[in-house]
């Protein structure tokens, strides 16, 4: 039986979708090239300076993400919740702003 | 200039402007029942007995949000956190599986 789902539902399934699809075959984690690859690809107004290896860095630390195991599904979300957050924060102070923003 | 969304971030979007909308003109926080309202509307597949008031509890519990002061995104947001590492954590076992599941 074909289940009808929400934006909602179709949202969060995105999430973890992208994040499978760039993990390929490795499992369940991603390797440092991979984590750009997903951030230049599917994140290129959110988050800027994905070649720039000492901004790369600073989001890496920012994020306490230490890619010497891969990168988990868990640090990934760390992101997302960030960007969701300040997202979030930019369409509160002004309900009208469609425009997304830097991290 | 428009600029073009990926479909994480519109995904990202997505979650954001659903909590918002929920809110209606209250500002940024979700009143109980429309708390309520957004999972019985949007995650109807993810969250069962959204009526059931002992269930709703249970949950409201597990994520620890308190309605009294209105439900805040970052409580929200702990409800599609968990929703999509449960999602995650099925995909990652059986990559074929599409079908969502249950809270």
């Amino acid at each position: 039986m074909a289940v009808k789902h929400s934006d909602l539902e179709k949202a969060i399934n995105t999430l973890v979708t992208e994040f499978h699809a760039a993990a390929g075959d490795n499992g369940s984690t991603l390797k440092s090239n991979e984590f750009k690859s997903l951030l230049s690809s599917q994140l290129p107004n959110l988050v800027k300076g994905v070649n720039d290896d000492q901004l790369m860095g600073d989001l890496m630390k920012k994020l306490n993400i230490k890619d010497s195991e891969g990168i988990t599904f868990k640090e990934f979300w760390g992101l997302i919740q960030q960007l969701a957050t300040s997202q979030h924060g930019l369409t509160s102070r002004d309900k009208s702003a469609k425009s997304c923003q830097i991290l």
